[in-house]
């Protein structure tokens, strides 16, 4: 014992712990859990079996189950964003985190989001329950709107299974287009959402036109505005030629 | 054995087959599998044991595995719609019965598309992968694009990872608002996010100009083109004043 520990003394406590769940969520995120042994971790760190043990008495469970609490926390954390300047750039800032979290751990963001443990599909699903109960305060947040109705929290919930969606299936085509290119249509996506949902909710209206006062020409919203503009006589058609307002936000 | 044959030679074998897969689908959706026993499912379909072997040798594992791939033949057949009429409309139908399915089949949906197995996850994802994949064929053979782009494949993946959320929200939320106003809101989501990603997306502008030609005002899509119309003036500050378009889709 005095062999290990003499090597592993430059580290302390907490960066040890640190650096074993970082080979965990390595190798979990590229296995199944039941393919993966404490020597397994050991080795990825470097370390024997036994500090191994020491640090997580409970071995892969506990490995497993820890090295996934800490990706929720992590992807959790990308929300908070301070509530100032154009929700739509705030939204952005929050994208921009969530696809660095996804880009530089990606093995755990699969691991995490589909599961794939044949021992605590549970557990994990409550985690990632608790990710986006986290994200869905945070938008509701920014939206000001902490108490939702139905149509509103079902609005954000919907677009933070696109926001997974999209991140996974970024991962399988081998991280194309850019996180800069996803990140901004995302943003852009919850921008249409706001406006299609309040066509039909009166809630989402005032909650949308709040938002929207706080945009400028500038912020990602405005960008969005000039771009989808030119769209619009696509849609001519459909508003009626004699209608109050005809050149209204689908019409020309 | 000549008594239960008796009670039981009034149903067809493949009309046995299917009264033992809807009552597994029911046990199933409300119970994890390995709460559930071959009795379980014997008792719900009012038939004996052996009978129910007969019929699945595998016995729980088989019930299990079949009920799933029945529920998720099921849910792909929601998407196939004659390619008639203006897209909205179809795939307000799709919704339509999509809802449907969701609402009569409330347990064996949960069960699919949460998992919850502490056995056969994989299995699973296989099945929910199939799914998903079916339908992104449908909505893409109706926007005459069978090879997509990864933005506009990516598009069609994350509304349909919208739609597997609200209806799990909606199974939680008690069935709340009414399906209807559901499936006509995921319509709308749908031809936002099809204008909003055509905004950075030249292959989607174009399918999507194709997708509006066919758009009539009495159309889902119509309608919602008169609804959001007087959202536009939320967002004239966003477009120059001076602009070429400055009555397009978000100015006024």
């Amino acid at each position: 014992m005095s062999g290990p520990t003499r090597t592993y003394t430059r580290l302390s406590v907490e960066q040890r712990r640190t650096q074993l769940l970082a080979a965990s969520i390595e190798l979990f995120g590229r296995h199944r859990p039941e393919e993966i042994s404490v020597d397994d971790v050991a080795a990825a760190a470097g370390v024997s079996r036994p500090l191994v043990y020491r640090y997580f008495p409970g071995g892969r469970q506990q490995l497993y189950e820890a090295a996934m609490r800490q990706s929720a926390d992590e992807l959790a954390r990308c929300f908070i964003e301070p509530p100032e300047g154009a929700p739509s750039r705030r939204m952005s800032n929050v994208l921009d985190r969530y696809f660095a979290y996804v880009d530089q751990h990606d093995a755990a963001y699969s691991a995490l989001l589909r599961g794939g443990s044949v021992v605590d599909t549970s557990r994990t699903n409550a985690l990632v329950d608790d990710v986006r109960r986290a994200g869905t305060e945070q938008v509701l947040f920014h939206l000001a709107a902490p108490r939702p109705g139905p149509r509103l929290a079902m609005m954000v919930r919907s677009w933070i299974a696109s926001v997974e969606a999209v991140s996974l299936t970024w991962l399988d085509e081998g991280k194309k287009p850019s996180s800069g290119e996803l990140s901004s249509w995302l943003a852009d996506h919850f921008t249409g959402l706001l406006l299609v949902t309040a066509a039909s909710d009166p809630e989402t209206a005032t909650v949308a036109a709040k938002s929207l006062a706080q945009e400028s020409p500038g912020s990602p919203a405005g960008r969005l505005a000039r771009r989808v503009a030119p769209l619009a006589g696509h849609t001519a058609h459909l508003l009626p030629p004699g209608r109050a307002v005809p050149d209204g936000m689908l019409g020309r």
